[in-house]
């Protein structure tokens, strides 16, 4: 037997976050390697209420066919939140995704051909290159600075390069780096994305989880055209398992995305939508947001100060002001796969940073997620991590 | 603003039969157009119990993330199922995907470049010829008689087309024209599939809602090559709202959608796959679905009865054994749509056969649902639709 495939195949190969996570499964390892929030956060008997008075109220609707663009209700409420970083937004500009992750796809689907450039930052969202590369683009990645992406580089790009469908950005504790970009580079963008007239998807799964200062105003805020598709996600808030993102934007550029979440699989699961909907009426959301902060924020905390105590001075690490990560430089001539293999023998693991890297070439970098562990783990993961560096070094 | 869309956005409109079931939406249209299943034969009550169940004794995994492939245990009961089929599958045949409409979905990324050809029944499911249609695919659609597509035919095309990526067939109550393959047809097209070396996506939404009759065994059941991909859904034997189906298939040609989903969104909800695989361990899945055919047989009964009594001689429909559907033709001469608008002014909807046909050309059929109404509004609105009908002729 000799099946033919499509072409966009051989760009796809298993996750290799997904299979280091296999390694960092073992109960004994201290793993900074996911991506996930802390379980013991999820509002598992809130849950169980409102799973009850969903069946009970609205049981038949629950559980039928709902409409491609999502519940009203809920589509309503996500519009409100927004204007917390200054995005006007109604009903119509909200579509429902299963988690942000299908909005990526989506973008792919809407926007690229065979050869078509995708401009993302250095280094980028592991899942979001994934979710572009079944549609075979090129990608032009921008290096970064500690206020977001060099704007002089991102002109130079778009200046040369022909076929650019569009400027993926994660602008709030972005991930693999936990940065934040500057208001100035996000109203910089937008000139620019105007200046060239090419759309922008900003990414934004971490905003919401800021612990100290102000949230910046979204990218999208600074929007007059319509070119920002904003991409939010209740999976860092609320709970990942149910599957909850939307896609926002105005009219014709949405309808694109609704037409293909119609094909792709109809609509999101009606219960789940009418659940948190109902989560949002009889609970606070932002209370419950800030009970997972305050458990971050401390998390955070220890880890910074263990970094600071036990890692060779000249390893770096990036601060960050909220979010999930922080990441790691090593000196250049050093391996962040090299380092994996010994860490895991001691029981510690976090995910090399070249996965991070749509054109690859960067090995000395990792990403290590602050959330998932307890305080002491913390401790002796990184003062455990900080030993192999100095080894290695 | 001049946004530059992929080439695959020209083939993507929105699904008529959504836009035309927004006409059918008033209360007092006795409504035959919906792909939907009975809501009143949703397991609310049970739901309730299971949902409170998976969360206390799942709480925390049932809210996280989850392994792309599905549940474990949901994914075990799936491939012992299958037995009742003649498909002997296990654990790892078997993908947990949102609804089977996203495994229409990953068949067309898997298989499809631009210009490669779908065969098709003739008609064939709308949401199947959109999800393709993504993918930019030409259409050979073959016809069907009273046992199935129509094997002359087939072996035809595939001696004299390239490119032919995948044969794509329902065969059982098959959507839109209700009709079954016979076990002989079934051998055969495994047959054809095997010398032309051409993959198969078998789709079956409907063959466990059989009201007489044994279930004539899968084609997947004669496949010994894994050259079938055989995709199965809950959204017409429990409750669709959930968004929960699967993909069965073998090794690399299944590791390929594995890759796909993960690109797509992660996983299905880890929440409603532990309802579901909870609902089937404490309660008879199979039970259930007798409640449902009884009910939806005496429907389909009323609903010939009905057509035998009011319709023209001249207007012919299906018998069917079992599913949602049954297929209407008129003579030559007759536009379904005029049908409709007539139709719909005496508050009766269907939809209009044309949109079935990938490559269009066929205005004389419709389909109609004879799950959703009760009796009384089955014998009310096919009554009327017959004296529309006498009117037209």
């Amino acid at each position: 037997m000799n099946i033919k495939y499509a072409d966009r195949m051989k760009n796809m190969k298993a996750s290799e976050i997904r299979e280091l996570l296999k390694l960092a499964e073992k109960p004994e390892i201290i793993s900074f390697a996911g991506g996930f929030p802390a379980a013991e956060m999820f509002p598992v008997e809130a849950m169980k209420i409102v799973a009850v008075k969903v069946l009970e109220e609205q049981g038949e609707k629950a559980l039928q066919y709902s409409a491609t663009e999502g519940f009203k209700p809920l589509r309503e409420k996500i519009a409100k939140r927004m204007k917390a970083i200054g995005v006007e937004a109604g009903i119509d500009n909200v579509l429902i995704t299963s988690g942000s992750q299908q909005g990526l796809d989506f973008a792919g689907k809407v926007f690229l051909n065979e050869g078509d450039i995708v401009i993302t930052e250095k280094p980028s969202y592991l899942g979001a290159i994934m979710a572009f590369k079944a549609y075979s683009p090129q990608f032009v990645d921008i290096p970064m600075d500690d206020d977001g992406m060099e704007m002089d580089q991102l002109e130079e790009a778009l200046k040369t390069k022909e076929n650019v469908k569009f400027i993926y950005v994660i602008p709030d504790f972005q991930n693999p780096t936990g940065k934040t970009w500057s208001v100035e580079r996000r109203k910089k963008l937008i000139e620019l994305a105007n200046r060239f007239d090419i759309p922008i998807v900003e990414d934004n799964p971490y905003g919401e989880l800021r612990f100290e200062g102000e949230r910046p105003p979204a990218v999208k805020a600074f929007d007059t055209e319509g070119r920002v598709i904003y991409l939010g996600t209740f999976s860092k808030t609320f709970c990942p398992g149910l599957r909850l993102g939307w896609t926002l934007g105005e009219g014709e550029l949405l309808n694109k995305f609704v037409l293909v979440k119609q094909g792709s699989d109809l609509h999101t699961s009606s219960l789940s939508q009418q659940e948190l909907n109902c989560f949002m009426e009889d609970y606070d959301m932002d209370e419950h947001i800030e009970k997972i902060k305050e458990v971050y924020r401390k998390r955070r905390d220890i880890m910074m100060k263990t970094m600071e105590e036990t890692f060779p001075k000249s390893v770096t690490f990036v601060h960050p002001k909220g979010g999930l990560f922080t990441w790691v430089e090593m000196p250049p001539h050093m391996n962040a796969r090299d380092v994996f293999k010994k860490a895991i023998e001691h029981n510690v693991a976090f995910v090399p940073g070249d996965s991070f890297y749509p054109n690859g070439g960067v090995h000395n970098t990792m990403r290590i997620n602050y959330c998932t562990m307890p305080e002491d783990k913390i401790v002796e993961g990184i003062t455990k991590l900080g030993k192999v560096l100095h080894e290695m070094i």
